[in-house]
C-alpha cells in the first residue's frame, strides 16, 4: 500500500518524464509552462487511490490518471482564454504570455497528448478507459458552454445550475475514480458506486468553492473574496437569494447584479448584507452536507472493509474542510 | 466491392448519424454546422478504400474514417481563428458566424467527439488505430506551429517547408490509408508502405495546392488566385525562387515580400514575373512528380494484384490532376 507521498511522487515523476520538451517549442513550451505548474494534481491522486482502495496497483491507473491530470490543465489553458483571466496559480496564463492562438494550438496538442498517455494503459482495460475519458471530456465541454450561455441568460433554476457544475467540475472526479475502478478490475457495479460518489462529492467541492468565494476568510483563502460577485456570477449561493430572500432584497439583488458601474467593496458589501439576511451561507452548508453524505453513503455501499475505504474517506473529509 | 458512390453514401449516412444535434446548442450547432458543410471527405474515402485494397469490410473501417473526418473537421475550426479566415467552402467560418470562444469549445468538443467515434471500432484494432489516430493529431497540430513560426521567421529553409506540409497534410492522408490497412488486417509491412504512399502523395498533392495559388485558372481553380502571394506566404514557389533566380529578382522578391501597400493585382503580377523568369512552375512541377513517383513505387511494393490497387492508383492520379 503505497502512502499519499509516494502517489505524489509517482504522479510527479509521470509529469516531469512528459513528452512535452520537443519541437517546434512555440508549441511545446507552453504546455510544459502549464504542466509545471503543479497544482493539486487532486484527480490523478483520486485515480491512484481508487486503484489502491480496489486492490489494484496504482502503477497500472498511472497513465490514465496522468492522461486526466493533462486533459485537465487543457481545459484550464482554453478556459483561460475563454473567461480572459490574465492569472493562474498565481503566473500568467498561457495565452496572456504568449497569444491567444498558442494558447488554442497548445492546448489542442495537449488534448492529443492525453489520449497519448491513456495509450499506454493495458490494452485488455483500454475500451472501457477511453469510453469513460471521452464520455466524460465531451461533458466537461458541455459544463463549459452552460456556464457561457448562463452569463447572459435572465433565467437560470437552481437545477440547471447545479447540473452545470456537475459537468463542468464534478464529473472528471468522478471519472478519475472511475478510471481507478477499472484499472484495479472493479466490478461494474462498484466503478459505476465510486463514479457516483465522486460526482456527489464533485459538487460539494464546487459549491463549497462558491461559498468561500462569498465568505471565505481572505488571508485563510489566499486570494481575494467577492470575485463572484463583482462578475455577476450566477451561482448557487445567488440564485438560492433570488429564490428566497424578501422581495425588497431580490429587487436590490438583482439591480446590484446588472450594475457594473459600482466601487468594488460597495457592491460585495451590499450583496453579502443580502445573503446574510437570507441566511444563505447556512443554506449553502446544508446543500454541501447533503451532497457530502449522499457521497458517503454512496463509499458505504462499495463492498470493501472499512480500512480499505479509509483514505478515500479521508480525503473527500479534507476536499470539504478545505478553506482554500 | 462497393463502388465509390457507395463508399460515399456510407461516409455520408454515419456523418449525418453523428451524435451533434445535443445541448446545449451554443455548443452542438456549430459543430453541425461545420460537419455539414461537407466538403470532399477525402480522408474517409482514402480510409475505406485502403480497406477494400487489403480486401478488408470497410464499414468495419467506418468509425475510424468518420473519427479522422471529425477531427479534420475541428483543425480547421481552430485554424480559422489562428488564420482569421472569415470563409470556409463559401459559408461564414464559425468563429466570425458565433465567435472565437464558441469556435473554441465547439472545436474541442469535436476532438473528443472523434475520438468517441473510434472508440465503437473493434477492440481488437483499438489500441493500434488509436496510436496511429493520437501520433498523427498531433503531428498535425506541429504542423500548423511550424506554419505559424515560419510567417514571422526570416530563415525558413526548403527542408522545413516540406517537413512543415508533411505535418500539416500529408500525415493526415497517410493515417487515414494506414487506418483502413489496420482494419483490414494487412501487415504492419503493408500498413507502413500505404503509409509512405499517403506521405508522399500528400505532400505532392499541398505542392499542387501551392502552385494552383499562383498559377492556377480562376474560373477552373474556383477562387481568386494569388492569395498566397499576398499574404506572403512562403511557399515552395517563394523558396526556390529566392534559392535559384537571379539576384537582382532575388532582392526584388524579398522586397516585394516585405510590402503590404501595394495594389493586389501589381503585387502578384511582379512576383509571378520573377517565378516565370526562375522557371519556378516547371520546377515545382517536377517535384510534385518526384512525390507523385516516389508514392506510386510505394504503391507497387505492396503484395496484392494490379485490380487491387486500381482504385487507390486512380484516386491518386485524380487528385494530382485536380484543378480546384
Amino acid at each position: 500500500m503505497l502512502s499519499t507521498t509516494q502517489l505524489q511522487e509517482l504522479i510527479a515523476q509521470a509529469i516531469a518524464a512528459l513528452p512535452v520538451y520537443g519541437k517546434p517549442e512555440g508549441l511545446y513550451q507552453p504546455i510544459a509552462y502549464t504542466l509545471e505548474q503543479g497544482g493539486k494534481r487532486l484527480r490523478p491522486m483520486l485515480a491512484l487511490m481508487s486503484a489502491q482502495t480496489f486492490g489494484g496497483d496504482p502503477a497500472k491507473a498511472l497513465p490514465a490518471a496522468i492522461a486526466i491530470e493533462i486533459f485537465h490543465n487543457f481545459t484550464l489553458l482554453h478556459d483561460d482564454i475563454i473567461d480572459e483571466a490574465p492569472l493562474r496559480r498565481g503566473r500568467e496564463t498561457v495565452y496572456k504570455k504568449w497569444n491567444i492562438n498558442t494558447a488554442i494550438l497548445s492546448g489542442d496538442t495537449m488534448f492529443a497528448i492525453a489520449y497519448g498517455q491513456l495509450c499506454s494503459s493495458e490494452t485488455a482495460m483500454l475500451p472501457a478507459l477511453m469510453k469513460v475519458f471521452t464520455k466524460t471530456a465531451i461533458e466537461v465541454c458541455e459544463g463549459q458552454q452552460y456556464d457561457i450561455d448562463f452569463e447572459t441568460s435572465g433565467d437560470v433554476s437552481i437545477d440547471a445550475y447545479l447540473n452545470m457544475i456537475r459537468l463542468k467540475t464534478a464529473v472528471l472526479l468522478a471519472a478519475s475514480l472511475k478510471i481507478g475502478a477499472i484499472t484495479a478490475n472493479a466490478s461494474e457495479a462498484d466503478a459505476d458506486r465510486i463514479y457516483s460518489f465522486g460526482e456527489n462529492l464533485g459538487i460539494a467541492f464546487q459549491l463549497q468553492d462558491d461559498l468561500l468565494d462569498a465568505f471565505g476568510n481572505e488571508e485563510v483563502f489566499g486570494k481575494k473574496t467577492g470575485g463572484d460577485i463583482l462578475t455577476n456570477k450566477k451561482t448557487y449561493l445567488y440564485l438560492k437569494a433570488l429564490e428566497c430572500a424578501a422581495a425588497d432584497d431580490r429587487k436590490l439583488l438583482a439591480e446590484l447584479y446588472s450594475r457594473r458601474d459600482m466601487e468594488d467593496g460597495e457592491k460585495i458589501g451590499k450583496v453579502l448584507q443580502i445573503f446574510r439576511r437570507a441566511d444563505i451561507e447556512k443554506q449553502t452548508e446544508e446543500l454541501i452536507m447533503d451532497y457530502f453524505n449522499r457521497a458517503i453513503l454512496l463509499l458505504a455501499e462499495i463492498n470493501l472493509s472499512e480500512e480499505a475505504k479509509k483514505p478515500l474517506l479521508s480525503l473527500a473529509e479534507t476536499m470539504l474542510k478545505r478553506k482554500n
